[in-house]
């Protein structure tokens, strides 16, 4: 992988930074946060200005520029990708390191006194200009939002903002209608006294209405705003989406069946405009629900007295809770893809002895299996498929220059899921098509032990993910070993494969408590770097669990995991495992066979059930 | 337990919430936090304003009292010994369970429009200010600053202050002096661009200048504050004690050893009116180090643009990482400690079958076996002591109306700690001296085993405590148990047997990272309501550890348990040990033996020394 030359672009930036035409005084430093004005986690190619600016592509990371320096901020599952992707003219900043500052620590530490900071406010979340914004004037400088985005004044060929085709979603996949959902967030309003809410995020704009998008590559959603007051609802996107018939009955545009579910709608770039008008007027006692994730631009709008920030919103809360309908959906979506990776992981058998699969081709050959599969839409992320040491690059997606050939010497690592009509999926499986060594099988042992402390874990009612972190880790730490990177996320039901407000993870900001129904992800890893990588991921479903005792009537829960295709018992030293692990896996691998067994047999995949069926032999 | 009788007294406070002598307008609610003007947990007399207006004397609770309402809020420890102390008047809210509002939220849900919120600024951490007030304020009250307490002015025989006499500490217990403790602040201070600290906990002050005191029960520290800039001392106190030649020496009062080492003395009181001076000559770009949980009427004495507030001060930290003459000291302690304690044991195995042994008399007996030990000083804090049902209030402390006497049948818990000149301890051992239940055993048996996971967890280096509490819990929860308290504490030397900025909980607030050097507890427990409970509690010390790999030299941290006192055999069931738990206790029990046999046998007392080699015996 080579670097991109930014060196050019530096400089342009450099100029608009001292050009006045933006503003009134230059700026002695630009922040390019990664998202979008939804703060998305993947964006469209119109908004990814810090990968354009610096050529670092990972979903997480914020560049800084001033006069001397070029700076990236991101964690530890993009050290080395980022450090591949740059060149000479950027530093990388380790997030999670001691010794690593903070983007306000730095800027404080480089910057001449008075110095004035700019950044998009459409760019920058809320909560992240106050803390930026409060600690830069600490230190006698200041943040300033900037009306044009100066990346865009350098960016030449800039993409145009999609605008893909709308999807309705019926009750059979839904399970409730968006009459509904708009009901229940409305009685959620009445019971905190709200009056309004502003709804930014993509994912949950879809969720609301039971729509769905392409506009952003592997996530299902369509750029968005809506406005819901307890009588009126807006929606903010491009109308010409909303001419489509089944879009337009679906909406109910031309009848509405009350008048309190009357949508009306207006173009996407209008909602700055009439936010202000529904702001102005706000009697001094209303007030107005928004993310403190929201666009600084957006919050700004509402008057500091009707505001009202909150960390998550009523309906990501309401989204990561999965109905009976959604649960069966994603149980489907996990049964499918569990026979599209056992078609590839047998195929792989008899391919990679002729070394002719290569990291691309066998995520090719992954898509190509899911997409024989009843439903599907697409991949619900870039597939991550690394041999030996690209395994270790956490975030790893092969590209021509770095496309390795999968052998019988190496470990091979894909995590990769997919979106269907009725759920999303998310896997990750560790094998070895030869013999592996001691320490990758160790390695690999203790990260399957983390993965079942997880997954077999009871624990009350009301338990955070954060709590369960550590489960994950215990025995790597035992052996003086770790990843750096959180264990668990939510996910979506054919919605984004990272959604909030609940995961498993050492750090504990925005985590929910885990309740029945929610779906998260458990992934703990191992990566020695310039060797090899192994994480071993499960979708995992949230479910009450009648342990022998229920201590303050709390109730317990544990987990149920959706995903069923077989771990890799090759890379097992099975003498490192307890005997409830042992019966663990045994157990999972049964329910493997049994399940996914069934539908291979029903799709006729004769090989595919064989290779199911050798590799779910109980160990002893 | 007999509650207070409260009726009248809070007639007469309401009265002066409606009296307009004290402030312009009347009062609709006030506010009567738990602890004194140091934020202090272990209070003096003259501060228990809480404990006098309601009757409830656990050490953390916040009273609110409107004209309808008098509510009380504190944690689980506390729910059942609240309810006791409390009279009719008294509602009780539980914090912690998930129907329980936040003190803001009922204050906003009970009060009239626009009504005044009033509280004793001295009382009151900023930080509690700072969150109180922003939420009434939202809501369209407001939180005033009351310059009378009104606690005290209904409260006629309320006690002095006291100011008993001041001790001395030696580089033999400190290892540091407190010139070279002040030459490390000043460090901290000039790498953080801070040019003044304002130090206001008690425990701070009295490590800084190696100076104890016995003005608190149970914690060796002194009514004071300090203010240290660059070149000055300055340290308030009342006066008097500072005449006695030992401490006018120490602090070397008449002939400073250099300029900036010389210690300014002031009253007590004259803090206020010093540290406005010391504000009053600040520059703009002077910043003042002030803990965020200092009291808001000293905190709002520095203006805004030069007040940095820190969730715990650089004292703090240094205080936790002790040296190796204060490991030392607490190793020395903890072994006199378990002398006393094997003796106690000892005594109570023959004496119980009397029935002449109660909670009280046997706590009276474990304060003199300790008495006897080299440079005991008095108990660490009130010696919980509790039989069956007592057992289960999770910081009990017998009283004569409550006393109940030790037999055959019932489970017995006590959890006491002392300080000596060179250490403080704090041990909780559960002991059935008859034959236990089945239940009792198997809930004893989960409690040791997650007390287990703790103690031999190895971690990262930079791990926070809050990381490992999951672990404690592992076993409980999965029989559908838990405990509504934290796994640990820090612990002082010679100092506050409770102590930040690290510990071992489900919270996350201020919770530093371990580091070696570091002495916490490790204390889980189960209480069954009504019928027993169990807590195992070990002091242990933060160590380096060895595993077998060193991931990217992060290097790896364990525990060493510096209590000494063997864990009893009878109460577990060994069946539900592993081999490596059983490993633990086995290892465990032969250091006990080693350690503390020695130190008995050196001391003559020969019955606990049998009993200590009975109570460690090898199990199988």
């Amino acid at each position: 992988m080579s670097p991109k030359i930014t060196g050019e672009l530096l400089r342009q930036l450099r100029h608009a930074m001292r050009n006045c035409k933006y503003f009134s005084e230059p700026i002695q430093a630009y922040i390019v946060p990664s998202g979008d004005a939804h703060q998305s986690e993947y964006i469209a190619p119109c908004d990814c200005r810090r990968e354009f600016i610096s050529g670092f592509n990972g979903s997480a990371g914020t560049a800084i520029i001033t006069e001397q320096h070029a700076v990236m901020w991101t964690d530890g599952r993009y050290f080395l990708q980022a450090s591949q992707q740059m060149d000479n003219n950027w530093t990388l900043m380790k997030m999670g390191l001691k010794e690593t500052p903070s983007q306000e620590d730095w800027l404080i530490s480089v910057l001449p006194e008075n110095s004035r900071v700019g950044v998009d406010p459409w760019i920058i979340a809320a909560d992240q200009w106050k803390t930026m914004s409060k600690a830069l004037s600490s230190a006698g400088h200041s943040l300033v939002a900037l009306q044009d985005n100066l990346i865009d004044v350098v960016w030449i060929d800039r993409p145009e903002r999609p605008s893909k085709q709308l999807r309705t979603l019926g009750l059979e996949y839904t399970g409730i209608s968006w009459h509904d959902k708009i009901t229940a967030l409305r009685a959620k309003m009445t019971e905190r006294k709200i009056t309004w809410f502003v709804a930014t995020a993509l994912d949950e704009i879809a969720w609301l209405f039971n729509l769905r998008g392409a506009d952003i590559e592997y996530n299902p959603v369509f750029f968005a705003y809506s406005i819901v007051g307890m009588n009126s609802i807006r929606l903010f996107v491009d109308l010409k989406r909303l001419q489509i018939p089944a879009v337009k009955e679906h909406l109910q545009l031309d009848s509405p069946s009350k008048p309190e579910l009357n949508i009306q709608t207006f173009p996407y770039e209008s909602v700055y405009t009439e936010l202000q008008a529904v702001c102005a007027a706000l009697s001094p006692k209303d007030k107005v629900w928004i993310c403190d994730k929201a666009s600084c631009a957006l919050t700004q709008v509402i008057p500091k007295s009707n505001r009202s920030p909150i960390p998550y919103t009523p309906l990501c809360l309401a989204k990561a809770v999965k109905n009976e309908t959604e649960i069966q959906g994603m149980k489907v979506a996990h049964i499918k893809d569990a026979v599209a990776l056992c078609e590839l992981f047998a195929w792989l058998e008899k391919e990679i002895p002729k070394s002719t699969v290569t990291e691309i081709s066998c995520a090719e050959k992954a898509e190509e299996f899911r997409s024989q599969q009843k439903d599907f839409i697409g991949l619900s992320f870039p597939t991550i498929s690394g041999v030996g040491p690209n395994g270790a690059i956490i975030h790893y997606r092969p590209l021509p220059e770095t496309n390795r050939t999968l052998t019988m010497n190496e470990v091979y690592l894909i995590d990769s899921g997919a979106q269907y009509i009725d759920g999303t999926t998310d896997v990750t499986r560790t094998m070895h098509f030869g013999t592996p060594s001691a320490f990758e099988k160790e390695c690999f042992t203790y990260v399957l032990k983390g993965h079942i402390a997880v997954s077999a874990a009871i624990f009350p009612n009301g338990t955070k993910g954060h709590l369960l972190d550590s489960f994950a880790r215990a025995a790597l730490w035992e052996s003086g070993l770790d990843y750096l990177h959180g264990t668990g996320h939510g996910v979506g039901c054919f919605l984004n494969v990272h959604e909030g407000p609940c995961g498993i993870s050492y750090k504990t900001f925005a985590d929910e408590p885990l309740e029945a129904g929610m779906i998260v992800s458990d992934e703990p890893g191992y990566y020695q770097e310039g060797s090899f990588g192994i994480r071993l991921e499960n979708v995992v479903l949230v479910v009450a669990a009648k342990p022998k005792y229920n201590y303050r009537n709390r109730g317990s829960l544990t987990f149920e995991p959706l995903t069923l295709v077989p771990i890799q018992v090759k890379m097992m030293n099975t003498e490192l495992l307890t005997q409830r692990e042992r019966d663990w896996v045994n157990d999972y691998h049964r329910k493997c066979r049994e399940v996914v067994g069934a539908e291979l047999e029903r799709q006729g995949r004769k090989q595919a059930l064989d290779w199911l069926i050798r590799e779910t032999q109980p160990i002893v």
